[in-house]
């Protein structure tokens, strides 16, 4: 495109911007209008990308890390000629693709934005991905509000970016010196961001945004920069174009006043049509076929954390599928990645201390097809719990890992213990949550995880637990195992995880009392496996729900779950970590918050009315 | 304390470190070894500080954001004379105050430490409340670890600080090379530190952390500089002074291998008493008392948002009481904590787009005895997860505001849909959750959590719903509200927030076909009004909860919980959330969903066994 028409480009985008949020009723033209010269030139003269193959491998990424600029999206897709003109004046309506926030329903869309500050730490991910295991020469362009330059989040991605000398990434900051409710902190001070970004190892570009030949030579410096990500920082002003929004406070968020008169002012709908670079021609360093995992067996009665079980079935699964990538939080040592990261170092990546940044990352290597675990503690996964919320909205596939679950950790104390996890991640949509108990199921379960769609999150337990199931046993996600059972049970304890073994030692304390009672290992936490429940209760008339885990949103929620349809439920008794606990033997903390074996036994005879 | 004690003073806290470690079996020695200097020098000649008299409001803050440190810190009460050798070797038992991270279960612990990333952002609100609160010369005192410098949380810390020029407030990093699992990014290099602190408009010192000459004198400077918080970069060695472990990967996180050697080596056993500067005698600025609030009025049948309401019930309980301080994530205009920021300009904390440190200031201004309401989009609020889950380890009061619940925000799309809030919140230990339904209610609630201990979150709607309760009505924490109720209802319908309203269309059209219906308000999700529920289950057999959110640990939840006695339980049908919405309007989103009016009666319908 000849530079003359970069700018009438970038007024096309305007105009169409306040088109579609004047059809919407709704959204955030005055946010795409800052932006709109930044994105006609790089959609005109530097972008690669085949729109009628999103899945090739050698596109560039454009992430819109400030999502609310949705407008200026779909203008862009209009304008490469991927949507219409009636599809664009679809914006916000209930069926459209085109959402107020931009999701993969579009298949240009990598990864869902919305919530501000993850689009640069996904970003990271996607040029990871490129660079170091495809090795292709794809570039990952995202678009920052400066307002969510606020969120920690996005220093964690500037760190981690330009110590990994990511030189595949730009971020385009639209520095429009407006925030939703006023000012921002630095508001013009292009210098701000720029000795923030340069402290952090990037090379920075300052220009006024509005200017096309800045804006190109901009694109061309970052494009030439090796060894460095690349931070162009652009003046621009909010609601650029149109007079009575231009850089004035009280018009985040909305549709112009007269859309007919901006457009007008704008000077008036146009049809430009960009030829956007196709891709180049690229040989991914694919991984080569599956091959069988031969997962680790260990022996019948030993004593395994679950912990090291996921280590060695991760790296096990590492050897028979090349597309598996670890990250771990600087406790691999702790969660066990380390026998992958050992194995396959190629395919891991060390985040150091930024759950935030590892989780993104996740999500952008599995826009790229690859098939990321990230571990960290599982208290800790609740630093990046909108990652995950944001993730599902991408419907990523993605597997989490979180060890040290609950008060069986022991002397560490509560800040170390996932008691909070089970809830959270049970409320992610299309979720999977498994909390195994012994080795032979967590290395079955970290395999299987990797087939299924959405966010997994297996949960670990730090001390060992015996060995119960055989190497050769069966766990598909949905079901549960019945480590006791038989046709006189009175009582059916549903446990998983550390708490199984507690229950186990209840049951046959209480089988020897006369009282026979079964054991349901519930595994999968989510989906449940309502069957078995309603068939134990059918038989035996009342549930025990055990877990290590405060009483809200986990186990016992989850074995209610399946008598909401309607029918009679049976009596339930919940044990769970109802106080706050300290430091302590792990024997000890369980004790303390009343579900071991001894509280598990207690909590039966009162149900089946026998007397200790 | 004399120069050449200083060092000594520092051997006394490495020797009482390796000694509780030993003593405990577990915990982290060569983290507090490296440190030992520091705090040495901190405790003898800068620390102004009560032991006798935590709550003196003249008292300067020792936050160990390393929190894993806990070893150092209890040795340095112990050189204080606040505790004696004996609790030093209670470290980590069951019952001890010595817990493997610092908690306020302790007098002098202002906040739990432990999730690491945390202890500084906590330090600007101590910062902020002191300085421009309470208006009195405390300064506060973090020391982080070189590895938790990953966190963003901590560049959102240094941002804002930076920004505030929060100059009583130090930063101390203890630059001990080696992280959990290996060397951190930066190992020594102090100058990347610096130029990042530096850069975010902090004052740097870098020095050698063993050389107490010169950590005194990096003290002083922090002391005189003034407009800029201080970053001291110091040098150091993990494990100092033991060769076994100095220096050396592997021994983070467990006991020297050799207790006694380690104790001979570092020159054995000392019995130093340091006598801490007296902090200044001060007149806090402190509120005058309270007044009765005026709650805001409405007229019945009006339509009202519960933003609103909040905003205004917030300004006028600020009003009434001098203590309470909102903050807010650069979304005020949105929360309605804008009401509160006008009127009490001097009480309000501008966080801008960073809502751990939101979160994180407002646990520190409790610290000092501020009321805090914090305020964001309920689905923003998931960002701060750890930090809301430390502040119950904490037994922080605070309050916590989640605007624009649910898909009933319309056409902005999930990204911006709290969905998954009453699942994080009802998990956190000790929490109260709240989700009113109309502007009186509202008000009332938004008054009545400022008196309530621990993390109270409140949960508002972003569109209008009609007022239904008078202005006098009370709604008391725990209880509920039956805007339908009569002998004849044949189910019950649970709601709360927006789909009060869907129920009570519901029941109206159900009552005009001959069906009865009840419904219950649960405004008070959490804690659960289980008398009233359960007596709806006996009077009409069944019940239906419909929520805005997604089906896992929300209102559905809640109302089990309160069938799980061991008594028989009621049949039930749970609407809520399953899908994962789009764009839409807010009354197309709730019938998408299935919890809208017309799903609710379908419901009942089934459940009573009568055609429509």
């Amino acid at each position: 495109m000849r530079d003359e028409q970069l700018s009438e480009l970038g007024q096309q985008l305007r105009v169409d911007s306040v088109r579609a949020a004047a059809a919407a009723g709704s959204g955030h033209p005055t946010s795409s209008m800052s932006a709109a010269d930044l994105m006609a030139v790089l959609l005109a003269r530097h972008l690669r990308y085949d729109f009628g193959h999103p899945g090739h491998p050698g596109n560039d990424h454009l992430v819109f890390s400030k999502g609310h600029a949705s407008p200026l999206l779909y203008a862009l897709y209009k304008a490469a000629g991927a949507i219409g003109d009636e599809e664009l004046l679809t914006f916000r309506a209930l069926g459209s693709r085109l959402e107020g926030h931009p999701t993969p329903r579009l298949p240009w869309v990598d990864v869902a934005t919305g919530s501000l500050g993850q689009g640069l730490p996904v970003g990271v991910g996607l040029a990871h991905a490129a660079a170091r295991l495809d090795r292709v020469p794809s570039r990952v362009w995202v678009l920052c509000g400066d307002s969510e330059l606020a969120e920690g989040s996005v220093w964690e991605a500037f760190e981690h970016a330009g110590y990994e000398r990511l030189d595949n990434l730009t971020a385009v900051v639209d520095v429009n010196r407006l925030g939703q409710r006023g000012p921002t902190r630095h508001e013009w001070d292009l210098a701000a961001y720029a000795r923030r970004a340069h402290a952090f190892g990037w090379h920075t570009v300052e220009i006024d945004g509005h200017d096309c030949a800045a804006i190109d030579r901009a694109y061309g410096e970052a494009l030439s920069t090796s060894g460095q990500p690349t931070a162009i920082l652009a003046r621009t002003r909010k609601g650029r174009g149109v007079a009575a929004v231009e850089d004035r406070e009280g018009h985040h968020g909305k549709p112009v006043p007269d859309a007919d008169a901006a457009v007008a002012e704008l000077g008036g709908v146009r049809d430009l049509r960009v030829s956007v670079h196709a891709p180049p021609r690229v040989s991914p360093a694919w991984p080569p076929p599956a091959r069988p995992v031969v997962l680790p067996r260990y022996d019948v009665g030993d004593t395994v954390a679950t912990r090291n079980a996921y280590g060695q079935a991760l790296a096990a699964l590492g050897a028979a599928r090349g597309d598996v990538v670890a990250l771990d939080g600087e406790v691999a040592d702790s969660t066990r990645a380390e026998s992958f990261a050992t194995e396959h170092p190629d395919r891991y990546v060390e985040c150091y201390i930024a759950e935030q940044q590892m989780v993104a990352a996740a999500v952008g290597l599995q826009a790229r097809g690859w098939v990321p675990y990230a571990a960290t503690f599982a208290a800790f996964l609740t630093r990046a719990h909108d990652f995950v919320r944001m993730a599902a909205v991408s419907s990523a596939n993605l597997n989490l890992v979180g060890s040290h679950a609950g008060v069986a950790i022991g002397e560490d104390g509560p800040s170390q213990m996932g008691l909070e996890d089970l809830a959270a991640f049970r409320a992610v949509h299309g979720s999977t949550v498994l909390y195994p108990c012994d080795a032979h199921q967590t290395a079955r379960l970290t395999a299987a995880m990797a087939d299924r769609s959405g966010v997994r999150y297996l949960r670990t337990s730090r001390g060992g637990t015996p060995v119960i199931y055989g190497p050769d046993e069966r766990f598909p996600i949905g079901g549960s195992k019945l480590p006791r059972a038989s046709d006189e049970d009175r009582v059916t304890v549903v446990a998983a995880g550390v708490t199984v073994h507690e229950a186990i030692a209840a049951a046959d304390r209480l089988a020897a009392e006369g009282v026979r009672v079964r054991v349901v290992d519930l595994y999968s936490v989510k989906p449940v496996d309502a069957e078995t429940l309603r068939a134990a209760a059918d038989q035996t008339g009342c549930l025990i729900t055990v877990e290590d885990h405060h009483p809200e949103g986990g186990l016992g929620d989850a074995v209610l779950d399946a008598f909401t349809d309607g029918r009679p439920v049976p009596r339930l008794v919940r044990l769970a970590v109802r106080t706050m606990p300290a430091s302590a033997t792990p024997a000890e903390q369980l004790r303390e918050a009343g579900i071991d074996a001894d509280a598990i036994a207690a909590a039966a005879r009162t149900l089946v009315g026998v007397a200790a």
